[in-house]
């Protein structure tokens, strides 16, 4: 089992590891937030690449170390493209990082987190109304509800515990639910984060740009570590951005340096534990 | 008939409807600006979303309260979508915002834009040489002239000011030209704003934005007072941003941050009405 | 032969030109950096369009001064578009610049670069390892090995002299390879410039806004004084910005305030010059 203390010393270890190795998180991301995307993975010392073709998804998943999946905007190439990627990484062994966005309002969007299914993401990082849906959508059992969905959770974090369980088990990876408290669990323990700033909510990508960094940390360790990294990464810059702000742009600005000055000190975030 | 006063309380509660309801106004957007559109939107208090795929475009009207689209890059699947989304609010009666840019450098967007025609678009906004432009692709009688155009104005507001209002008396909503002036008709009165800063010429995306910034508008009022809202929102945030501004990047992170505070102040913005 | 004293001249008129012009230079760029690309375009006096669509293309180079293409994120009709702006810039003789970003992840990016061998393009830009991969694809004879690439360079500027030397000789263009140091050539002088920041790795789109700057300067002078126009301004912008900035983000902003405020002190850049 996991103590806090081990905790800690883990993300400082993939935070250090992360800046020194400068691993390659490829990705095919939504077309909003894809600069975020890649300036954040930047920040923490990872490589970006985004791609859209079927055979680049391949390629881009061997060269790297890890890939980022984010079903965003998709265009008709993504019904090739997506699987072909997951499919990859699965057979590569290539950890993954899922972010099922808005699930529920096209049937392309469904069957490409169906497909997932059965590629085993090595995390999946969403909000509540997101994870409470996945968990629906690949029918693990689960004391949630849910219902077609936009773009913004309409669920709290508390409400998707035990879908994350649910989808963190089956995949035996992690999940990280993001919220105003995050959540994070690999089906055994649960991490509770703190942090953040309400004007995350009105700077678009936090979410997505989250995943992107995940995927960077889950090139040098495992899924949940690199979830804690990620999760820590953006309640430490938040909070301290918030403080310098005097609106989203300058925010957000503020928040990537934060991303590339305070990667070490990820030992120092806010977080309580618990096992399930 | 409305008077000064009026257009001021109006624009101060939906300006205050819009922070207090946060609604969604989807969006099927040209890529360059995509994130500004969705950062200015968020900005003021309404909720972005940005799809591509006929059916996604078609839900995301149906889940929002208003729509925007801008036909400034155009992929093939938009021959589908476009007409989709626009079909879609028709039909449902979702205000949405029509921004018709750069008409005339290919046959699918003059294809897209004669199919907007019959789906009356509550706004239209765009440069004095796109109004000019799309009202004679619409065959609407007016003084100007119009020819093949680039992205950027070659016509003055005022060569604008009818095409503008037949176009407003065609869909029965508002038409808002922007420029050095800015010009806002509902057919009936036209009122001329001012404010803003020559910076706004040096940083892509402030008219893109300002569409989206619209159709959040439009999801709280009327088109007229929509448009306003938006216009009025960018003078006051642009001037300001100029004063403080060293050039382009810090002129649109200082907007931005602007229009999340200035927006309870569209009540001082600068305008002269009259009536046609 | 050119001495550094006509270079100093000839940046400085070219930036003088640029800014009193504004010249249009339309890109297919990728989707990562296109609001970069634009900016920076905007922010030392050009005007930016993009597109996707094969006959918008070939409008955009008739309607714009140059042109300017990276292939960093292909799409499927890229496999019309590209070859067509590439065809449209040859025969009506537009100086286009190309970004030959990541050749080796696919086979469509191999197909548009060997496109590109015919279109000659007025200015390559890229790292060593695109550079040299561009003279291997094209079968130039020079002294570099060459791989499978990411979007990183593994290979160091002085290793792809010869690559650059040989396509710049091919193409009777100018070769810019960007690095700590940058090297430009038109296959006769040999130019290394210095400058910038480190920082500038840490931000996406460096690279590719570059491109479109130079395609910007190669609308008003030759191809080897718009390489240098380009790549001194990325030196002077990064080198001021890196004093003020607090990270990327800041870095970024700075650097494209300086790309409006520092065009006209391109004479100042460091360089020195060799023949061939």
């Amino acid at each position: 089992m996991l103590t806090e203390a081990m905790i800690r010393k883990q993300v400082s270890e993939a935070a250090k590891k992360a800046r020194q190795t400068t691993p390659l998180a490829g990705s095919i991301t939504n077309f909003v937030t894809v600069d975020f995307v890649a300036n954040a993975q930047l920040a923490v010392g990872g490589s970006a690449a985004m791609v859209y073709l079927p055979d680049e998804a391949r390629s881009l998943v061997r060269l790297g170390s890890s890939f980022y999946i984010n079903v965003g905007t998709l265009l008709p190439v993504y019904a090739e493209s997506v699987p072909a990627a997951m499919d990859e990484a699965a057979a590569t062994d290539k950890p993954w990082v899922l972010d099922p966005v808005a699930l529920g309002i096209g049937t392309l969007r469904t069957e490409l987190l169906q497909h997932a299914r059965s590629c085993h993401p090595a995390v999946i990082r969403g909000n509540a109304s997101e994870i409470i849906a996945l968990a629906d959508l690949w029918k693990l059992s689960h004391g949630g509800g849910a219902g077609v969905r936009g773009v913004d959770a309409t669920d709290t974090v508390e409400a998707a515990e035990t879908a994350a369980i649910a989808l963190a088990r089956y995949t035996k990876g992690a999940v990280a639910v993001s919220g105003k408290k995050d959540l994070i669990t690999d089906g055994t323990h649960v991490l509770t984060a703190e942090g953040g700033s309400p004007l995350m909510e009105k700077v678009t990508g936090c979410g997505c740009s989250l995943g992107g960094v995940i995927a960077v940390y889950a090139a040098v360790t495992d899924p949940f570590t690199a979830a804690c990294c990620g999760t820590f990464a953006y309640n430490l810059a938040g909070e301290s951005a918030s403080s310098v702000a005097d609106g989203p742009a300058s925010f957000k600005s503020a928040f990537i340096d934060n991303l590339y000055t305070l990667t070490d000190k990820l030992d120092t975030a806010k977080f309580s534990l618990t096992e399930v």
